[in-house]
């Protein structure tokens, strides 16, 4: 027995892509109730040189999305990073959930060793695929939506751990 | 071609561990340069009914160990919740990798579908192997490092992505 590569990697982030959804979705009931202005959230940041709220999301979808299409070989849709409100960063997740479902296990499945290069800030990062699973795609997806919930929790939106692990 | 539980477990879990011992050098050396308590610190949290510094990585290590301890259908070593300082806690992590360490590949792998009931807050939650390490140590591991260098950022600590994900 094992674990094959499609369900180590799609199931996971698409439920905390799922989970991070409904964390917004609270976040914009507690800023109607009140009477707080949605962009003040979307801009909450932790410290002046953190990203703010609306970053986060939109970081861990684009991790999500790339990330995935990437282990896949294939191209994935662009997304503009021009979310203004709850609904639109919510319509960005569904987005990317739609894309993620797209996926079929058999571009996933055996990419083990493909080799991944990532261009990043003026470097490269080699990876085969189980290593950029492990230790970029899951952590990285994880960092980005556990920072929107603390940003958020930061700010009084009343979240649990139960909101971040989603159902069992 | 696919993954076994064992790579799927212990390497990324014992990664985030090590970079999250790094974390706490950093903002031990960070507090003694600016003569900040290291109490202060350890004590600080992003909201009052949110756990402090101490206890994001007293729980990250607890789940680590236990989460891994339970998949392997054995014991784990108690720790008391009793560190004062960046050291102890440093120590902390230290025993929890050489537990992780103890783990042998044939104890963890072969447990994907190995049912795992899990007590916690007076219900019982159900899983197999497969889905209680994607889904709860996985996410749960990484929740509580990120929260920690969340607190660490907050409080003027400086970190970098690079610190929470590691050397590739």
């Amino acid at each position: 027995m094992s674990l094959s590569m499609y369900e180590a990697a799609i199931p996971p982030v698409a439920r905390s892509l799922r989970n991070l959804s409904a964390i917004l979705a609270k976040a914009a009931a507690h800023a109607e109730a009140r009477g707080i202005e949605p962009a003040v959230l979307l801009q909450a940041r932790l410290y002046p040189d953190m990203f703010p709220l609306v970053r986060q999301v939109q970081i861990a979808t684009d991790i999500a999305r790339r990330g995935l299409a990437r282990l896949a070989g294939g191209e994935c849709p662009a997304m503009e990073d021009n979310e203004t409100d709850f609904e639109e960063l919510i319509r960005r997740i569904e987005a990317t959930l739609t894309y993620l479902d797209s996926l079929a296990p058999e571009q996933i499945d055996g990419t083990e060793s493909r080799p991944i290069e990532l261009p990043i800030r003026g470097e490269t990062l080699h990876f085969n695929g189980q290593s950029f699973l492990l230790f970029f795609v899951l952590p990285n997806v994880y960092f980005h939506v556990t920072t929107a919930y603390d940003i958020l929790r930061h700010n009084g939106v009343e979240l649990g751990k139960r909101d971040f692990l989603g159902e069992p």
